[in-house]
């Protein structure tokens, strides 16, 4: 409600300056840029602002990537005011000379951006005009200043204070709900049967962050079912024909997908925020919640197994498994005759591949890591850093052909244990301790890597 | 109703992250500060800061004014740091140096306000926060940059891409409408009765913008009266007891009361802006609105005489005024014995007072000027400012106390033509010349300055 | 929001409607009423009955009267098409003819009243109507069938499940408030302070039904506090100046004013519905909530012991009370004097006069009767039937002068025990047997009826 | 909102209700209703009305008819009181022994439906329960009475007064925009993005009715077009592909497809008002728009040719129709060869051949009467009453199977004159006369009916 009024209102005061304005504005555009920098006039101001904008719009992707490298180039910080500070600074140290040495030095990019944030949808063109400089800065490395700059004031901007919380459901209106099929990364949702599925079955919630200056565009969401136990596949979750859990029963809350949506926010994080804030929502509404956990995929593993040499279509073949280890998924796991047998079974086949699946994961995700010391795989980056822990790995748990290509099929659950986060999550950042269950920990240790 | 949701989910994350936290926190504040500024712990982060603010706002003056000293000397600029980028730019000058160098050189203060906006609440208690160091800063100069570092901010954060503009009238709800009566900064509203009068009377209209992170909190709001003429006095505006004009049949438009609400948010300028929507928005509703007038104070004006040695008790006494320039406004106008007469009659003398204090008024607002060239008349330079033009000016407007004490009842309209707002403005702003209408320049030339 | 849409949009299909129409209609509303029931044009007939409805209204009190006797007297059954009806049920009884019995039957008022409802504001408009209605029918008893049209109809339109709770706080529309303070009955609100403590605080709670096309205007509201023990006096609950409770804290919810706000829906009930779904959202909302009780006036309890011939001024004196009936409100009750004592000390005579007036009270409440069998007392009346029990006599309880002049002060509590209402309900509706708490059965006993 | 805050409080009284009831009720349900009849216990009422609807709906169809059957007959009118009243009437006819005669007389079923209808969500359940009654009255017709019953009350409930008009766009609640879907009965909608188009593009709109008690389903609905001119055939209008019009410049509105949503509330009309306040609507919106058409099936054409006798596959051949009858749309419709011709070329027959149709169709809508006199075809009597004109017949107009079998294509448009409204309306309320332009009239006067 706010937002569509804020949008009328913004919308209305463009028609407003651009009326006041008149004429044609043929100057290049980055001269009229340079000219609302310079000008002062508020309310033509923002108009100007609009127009500047709604014309790199219209532009070409190279006119945009033209636009951007001008920008970045022309409206760099002032040097001559800035040795002059530093003069200044160097004659008399102290925090007065290096606050005005701090404004002096500001790229004029900054005080742009920020006249631009003022014309009524600027915010949103702002951050599609990122999504170009992100494109533009893989040619063009010289941008990253530029980009910077856009980072900076998107911190500011869209700092969590700002931010809305809203649950979506189906009562939300299709504006929303169409920008959510089409955001959603990591299960992509079919068409409104599907979405419907996600948002309106009683044990299913869908919470994304809002800010009020792009009112109709998530900016991440989380989905989450409640189940009665912590699940090992996503089929059963996202299948259309299931039965429904009547929530008020539900023990346990899976975060199954987290999507980014708006790619000019790269780098601003909200995902640590979101969940945290979720878990309380759900508390809240469903007292008998105890378990938070997510069901998430494993990125980059199948890269690593190639890279790292092992066959996977070999594992579980050739080596024998102890039985004892494969656990309950194993039909008919009883009964391995003990020699003479070239060949085992098929189901004795797959439980060893899983297993041994799953113990190369658990080595993965908590063994390989970054120069940094972190791990290698981002999503376990994400969850550890906001204090969860790896729980468990779930073999056969992806059969989409994204699932089996990225990781053979592997999902993992990070579980949000809201004793050990604080504690979890400082391990991680002081010494990248990787909070693990001991079932991972015994998993690992029995990884079969080639030598 | 966003707002709503906004700060019950804002109190939410605030418990969760206290309840995260647990144990009490016994270390000096500003230590406390000083540990948000370094840990990274988001939701932590959030509680932490919450708490900190809760803290500050328990102290008293003194107390709060200390903490405050200490931020600006504790979080200046790292200066090892800055000197090193200094070396580093000198050594290769250049905008990816001058960014770097720009980067280092900012205060940490800046850094810890952003964090302490996370909280829930914070903005607003950042806002109060601010309106502390404004007083502090009477005492203690030398807080002059940690304001820089406030506004800079604020500046960024309040601008109006983010603010919504809504109008309040008698279905607002009240815990905004005792704002109201509260803020009003020109004419007192006396009670509940006097604000109805103002904002559910058909032909009275209030407009404030709003900040969706101080949801309940006017930032500033102007008020509104429909008329048939442009009004000479506020008295007949304010009345209890007065004929409602339908507002289908009105033509002019008059801001009769204009009020910043927030100290804390002082240098950050919404009054051009919301007067120019609001112009906008009066448009659209009542299409046969054809003047857009205010009705100003000139505050400043009785001191200004006194200094200027002007005596107002006898003004319009022992001095013949022509008679022809006295106007419609003098009863019995006519008739003036040519000679032999030593004390004029009363009438004529309270209109020769009347001309008088007008054409001093109009001197006082069009030819007294600040050091910089801009007139001395704070509201002079808001509405020139602005693009409007001085329009008229009216003696015996404003029979409260008040305007008797601050101009001896003179009132002046500016008047916002559409069609002359960005050259008035443009004019102004470049050489700070006032537009005024023809009668007050002639005015002004009649003014009986003592020699 | 959906009523004020509503009400935007009755009023533009006015609009329309008077538009098509055009002309003047200078026929005599009477007149114009009958053309509307005959005629059936869908949106002329609207204007119309708007037309009938402004113009009535327009009407003074005898020119409405007049009216109402006119439609009273003119639009009865149609007799000669009743007797056909009778003719033709006689004939062959059976639910067809009966049933065509009765739609023959049926007042052409009833009818009338349906079309002027379509109108927009109509139904607003009727319950108006009704008030003038029920103010005629004092001097002109005939109007009882035509009370009787508008009961039945109001009834249907005012049905349970039409209504809308809505919890009044200080986030509502001024618009609403006002009303609240014009509408409460029973501890007059002085002022928008007084009006602030009640639903303002976060031990206060004021919840009313609403009806769809009356969306301004509360039927009846409740106010509630929130507090630690069943309350004794109701001066405690409205002190200006009080310490607040925290609302998680709270044991007892106390309904200590009920108010009917339209006059025009006189016997239309909805208190009972109102209190029972009030306990509800309070259970929700409080789950420690365990007690729900009211603060109760006694009106009639003045009158009644006048009646009775019972001095008041004397209660307490040259009588001996048995001192271990007085309980704890006496100081120093201890220690009286066996002999000689012609006067009892002050403290004793107030306590003596306390416990003579509970005893009253708690006879009046329970003891005397209407010729149908139930209590004359209607506060009464209305708590016993929906199930309550009367819990306690508070003497000393209401200060003010009503408090004073209808019940010498004393209030008393209903009890709503949640597992005890339905069988109280029963055996009061059954029996008019009257739920009581031991000690107000053991008070009535004592009562010091004069012989 | 209210919407949903109404059903949540609904629900929540139901559990209250239920609560406080306890235990099981095994009794049959016509014995229940018999039980609620008789009661007065009001929440227990309302939770005992609610769980006689549960029950109800989990009954199977012939369980609902057979219950409806008991209805009927069980809660017919109390014949021994009637037969009394009647005596009592007789002895002193009046309006009030009348008045009397009439509420005796009212069956006991419709107390019985006024009191489930407190229930929550009681509205609804009942407007289902006519669903069924209408359903079981075909094969037994008995049933009228209660049928009676049920549309009496609804008259009353679904008044005009208490509907509010909603816009549904693509901000509309994706709970709603579903319902849209499955219940637009014209042109069917075949996904969402169909949808979109008609509610989400600039220059279409939807409007529907919507009920406080039933507050996500639509009663009735409209889709409307903004265009430039008058249109011709469907196909244009439904695309997927098509140029935007900007809605402030288009002068035409069209109404191409209105869908009563509730077959529970068959009889109960809403159209007329719909379409009226939608104009108004409009207007408001759009102040060019100058002219208000429908684009209008026609069903039971095509059904009527052939009981007519009219052969359908050798229309235009074989008969010379006069080319200047013809009109533009026959491409090279000059040259025909005079003589020798057996066969027309392919142009001339199907002009020739449209021709024809078009006559048969204004003379089936303007003169093919039902006994009552008024047009035998449905849509002409709802537009023709409520005061349109039959403007334009338009063949070639709808091209999909159910436009081809039930008028062989042709589509009509009536237009809303608003000055000629009324005088339309009242013409044919008193007499059957058709509004019609002189081209349709031309037409009909043509139409090559079989001897």
């Amino acid at each position: 409600m706010s937002g569509s009024l804020l949008s009328d209102m913004l919308a209305r005061i463009s028609e407003t300056g651009r009326a006041l304005i008149g004429g044609d504005e043929p100057a290049p555009l980055i001269e009229r840029a340079e000219a609302l920098l310079r000008a002062d006039g508020e309310a033509t101001g923002t108009a100007r602002a609009r127009a500047i904008l709604d014309d790199y719009a219209a532009l070409d992707r190279d006119g945009r990537a033209a636009f951007l490298a001008q920008m970045a180039e022309r409206f760099a910080t002032d040097t001559a005011a800035l040795d002059a500070a530093i003069a200044a600074y160097q004659d008399a140290p102290g925090p007065d000379t290096a606050r005005a040495l701090h404004i002096v030095s500001e790229p004029r990019s900054q005080e742009l951006l920020r006249l631009m944030n003022r014309a009524p949808g600027g915010t949103e063109a702002l951050v599609r005009m990122r999504e170009d400089l992100l494109a533009a800065m893989r040619a063009d490395p010289g941008l990253a200043g530029l980009d910077g700059d856009f980072r900076h004031l998107f911190s500011s901007w869209f700092n969590r204070g700002f931010l809305e919380l809203r649950r979506v459901d189906w009562q939300t209106p299709a504006a929303i709900l169409e920008k959510i099929i089409q955001y959603e990364a990591v299960h992509a949702i079919q068409d409104w049967s599907d979405l419907r599925r996600r948002v309106g079955a009683p044990d299913r919630q869908l919470y994304g962050f809002f800010h009020p200056a792009l009112s109709d565009e998530p900016l991440i969401f989380v989905e989450v079912a409640l189940t009665a136990e912590i699940p090992g596949a996503i089929g059963p979750i996202l299948a259309g024909e299931r039965a429904t859990l009547d929530p008020a029963n539900a023990t346990t809350a899976v975060f199954y997908s987290i999507s980014n949506c708006q790619i000019g926010l790269r780098g601003i994080s909200f995902g640590s925020f979101l969940i945290k804030q979720v878990v309380e929502e759900l508390r809240r509404d469903f007292p008998r919640l105890s378990t938070f956990v997510t069901l998430s995929p494993v990125p980059g593993f199948a890269a690593w197994l190639a890279g790292a040499g092992v066959d996977v279509d070999t594992l579980g073949r050739g080596r024998v498994v102890p039985v004892a280890a494969i656990g309950a998924g194993l039909e008919g796991g009883a009964g391995i005759p003990g020699d003479g047998v070239e060949l085992p079974d098929r189901a004795r086949v797959q439980a060893a591949r899983a297993e041994a699946l799953s113990a190369l994961a658990a080595h993965y995700l908590t063994a390989v890591k970054r120069p940094d010391g972190g791990p290698m795989n981002p999503v376990a980056r994400f969850h550890l850093g906001n204090g969860a822990r790896l729980e468990r790995i779930n073999p056969d748990a992806d059969a989409s052909p994204r699932g089996q290509a990225e990781s053979h099929g592997v999902m993992v659950n990070y579980l949000y244990a809201l004793d050990d986060i604080e504690r979890n999550h400082e391990a991680y950042a002081a010494r990248f301790e990787i909070a693990q269950s001991s079932a991972v920990r015994r998993l690992a240790r029995n990884a079969p890597l080639p030598a």
